[in-house]
């Protein structure tokens, strides 16, 4: 059975995006922290992780994108996933009753309308929307609710006392799927490559983005995303994460080593199959 | 004497960035929310506002880039600043009395492995960083701590505790100044423009991007930022947000008709003066 790696804990919005990748049975392995799948990963070349980068509502996750640079993990391939979260409490409880509500910091934002419209109620940081639920369980806390997935409230024994909170209801997530570069082939969805996430560095002259960008379209490489990003201890210079779309992988690879002359620490994060389908959780 | 609408109250890094830009007396206005100061530009055409819209660790904050998007106000100028908190609490209190943090997200995420250092402290989002202050000061509550700037603590008479207590020391935030079109040339540094902010829509199709970077490079246009984000209702299309410096202030006006039929929805945010120097607070 393939063993996965979450961030957060079962239920978690990583669980669902996770499940529905794979659609078999998995392990999970719940983590607290991004971080902690690279390095659970580190001592186990099994291990598969899972992975949000970037959002509808908050765009990219950029510190997840340092993640993917740094490490030796390898984008295998990605799920996008529809969120739609719950406010969940103790069975019995009433809107009415709830004096605080936890959850995750993105959760917290993309709710933040619903949580507006209740001016009374304190609002506290929890580093997972699904732990935030088992919490309130655990400690059978009346007038505490989590936001979290309606598979987390399911999983803990909470009642749903609304749904479908979220501000934008137009709001989807793209997960990664991260493995050990052996174990790639064996987790993308077929061998019919054909998207690519790369990261690399350029100088700050003028020109030197569009050079890059005729050479990929000169090889009919689409550009599906590009965020610049500055590099920390070089302020104001930046970094560039593009992700491409292609239909035949020899002009990619060609594409690649026309642009390596032009660009500065170019790597290649992952070469994978689009997920051209979003699924509602 | 101007007035100057803030996010955050007296003591926010929205007050130290407004009072580095003008360097005279101001008036500040503290607003709860970002959207509250274009609401209240709406009434007061004189009113300047102050914006922050990156940060070398969180990167572009996406929902003030559709406040730009979306309103009327003008960039005039920016200014960028070193941000490095505080924790501050009551006079008397020390780091083991402390037992819940309470701060903005975004200060909350910059100061993460100090509060990871605390397992036992539970921690509290806020609006704003000075408003968390505040409330510990009227409140009189002991056991509080807020992370807030230097100043915020001496605003509202706390004790700092711990200072620099940010993760990455080469924390800096770009701050926007926001005007009616009528009062820019009044609040920008000079005359000598050579920075502007755009934002457009493109078509995904090979080479789109790349045809407008190639024009811009044609005039000696140079990008120092780029950013593709996704448009809420149109899943996993994107807008580009683009910051450009320039020398010639014509050439650059001649570059933007020139990319014109090229891009969807183009708008001009602001065409201002770069600001060269990072101002430590």
């Amino acid at each position: 059975m393939k063993k996965v790696a979450i961030q957060g804990g079962l239920g978690a919005y990583h669980d669902i995006a996770a499940r529905n990748y794979f659609g078999e049975e998995i392990e999970i392995v719940p983590c607290l922290t991004f971080k902690e799948i690279f390095l659970k990963a580190q001592k186990d070349e099994h291990l598969i992780g899972i992975m949000a980068i970037e959002n509808t509502i908050a765009g990219g996750l950029l510190l997840n994108h340092d993640l993917l640079k740094l490490n030796d993990m390898k984008i295998a391939g990605e799920h996008k996933l529809r969120i739609s979260h719950t406010l969940s409490a103790l069975p019995g409880q009433r809107l009415q009753d709830i004096r605080e509500i936890v959850s995750h910091p993105m959760a917290l934002m993309q709710c933040s309308d619903f949580i507006e419209s209740l001016p009374q109620v304190k609002v506290v940081e929890h580093e997972d929307t699904a732990l935030a639920a088992r919490e309130i369980m655990e400690g059978n806390t009346p007038g505490i609710a989590a936001i979290c997935s309606k598979l987390a409230a399911e999983v803990y024994h909470l009642e749903v006392i609304r749904e479908g909170i979220e501000t934008n209801k137009r709001n989807f997530t793209r997960f990664l799927v991260l493995a050990h570069e052996e174990m790639v082939p064996e987790i993308r969805k077929s061998s019919d490559i054909d998207k690519a996430s790369l990261v690399f560095v350029l100088p700050h002259s003028e020109g030197s983005l569009s050079r890059v960008l005729s050479v990929l379209s000169f090889y009919d490489i689409n550009l599906t995303r590009i965020q610049s990003l500055p590099i920390i201890g070089r302020e104001w210079e930046y970094q560039f994460y593009i992700d491409l779309t292609f239909s035949n992988f020899e002009r990619y690879r060609q594409s690649i080593k026309a642009i390596l002359p032009l660009v500065g620490n170019l790597k290649v994060l992952g070469e994978y199959v689009e997920d051209k389908h979003i699924v509602a959780d």
